[in-house]
């Protein structure tokens, strides 16, 4: 399936000068909504997976799907103040500025093997960010998987210890 | 499965006097997230839905599950701001002040059958915004279906006029 074709371009969101890259049509398309969460998952090759992690909001959304088909849990990582329980968090560098996520710390167990879930690879901040929180509390990266990965803006750069997969760059 | 077993009271959030539901310890749980995905589509039972339609953010964790089961498309309701193309909007009043939700005006066709869902049901303001922004696009409103009902906090009458399902309730 051609995945692109029901990717849009939106020019100046969220701000002047940045081409956004919206998923909504895809998602509305019941065919390609299937599609895209098959050849995500199988993107991990049969691998063991005990958790999948994904980022507030649009990892929540083939996060869930991707855990179901893994016989996983799903754990998300969520902006400070929205996870309820006893949480870890991690500040990271923005272009101007800082921003932070939190985990909940029972939400990854020591030694569980995990595939990291979100929508976009871009600059790779939160992707970063998100390793170090499994990271801290035991956790083994096995991938870090993405729907698209803007090549350009070289996030991949951040993460290259780890395994990375995107279904569609540009 | 009981999934009452699951649900975490957090006392005090996400203000003081608030007991807040947490769903975390569930989704985490490979077996819970499967069958709470397995008996929310029972909920339908059977019904032919065109597009389920979750809100952010924790209505996109079990939403997209739905409607790839029922071979549905996927529309997010959004805060303001963040849909990037063409949306339409709806604002509801809180115990102190309004909010606004949006959905992409080309998330529904006319005579779309929907499916809501989302994790909570509370005061239904939520819901019954959403129920108002498809019915303006023309869709038809089959079910609203939910995780968890507050019951003493009388959401359902503001939805009275829809067929509403909880799997779990309080």
């Amino acid at each position: 399936m051609n995945f692109k074709s029901l990717i849009r371009d939106v020019p100046d969101f969220p701000k002047e000068g940045v081409i956004f890259k919206d998923i909504t049509l895809l998602l509305q398309n019941p065919k390609a909504l299937k599609e895209t969460a098959n050849a995500l998952y199988k993107l991990l090759e049969g691998q063991k997976i005990d958790k999948v992690v994904g980022m507030e909001s649009r990892g929540f959304i083939f996060g869930p799907i991707l855990a179901k088909k893994l016989n996983a849990g799903f754990v998300p990582v969520r902006k400070p103040g929205k996870l309820p329980s006893k949480t870890l968090s991690e500040t990271y560098d923005l272009e101007y500025g800082t921003d932070t996520l939190e985990i909940h710390i029972d939400g990854i167990e020591k030694g569980d093997r995990v595939l990291i879930h979100d929508d976009v690879l871009a600059t790779g901040g939160t992707a970063k960010a998100t390793c170090r929180l499994i990271e801290k509390l035991g956790g083994e990266i096995v991938q870090l998987n993405f729907l698209i990965e803007l090549t350009f803006l070289e996030g991949g750069s951040k993460i290259n210890n780890y395994p990375v997969k995107s279904l569609v760059k540009y």
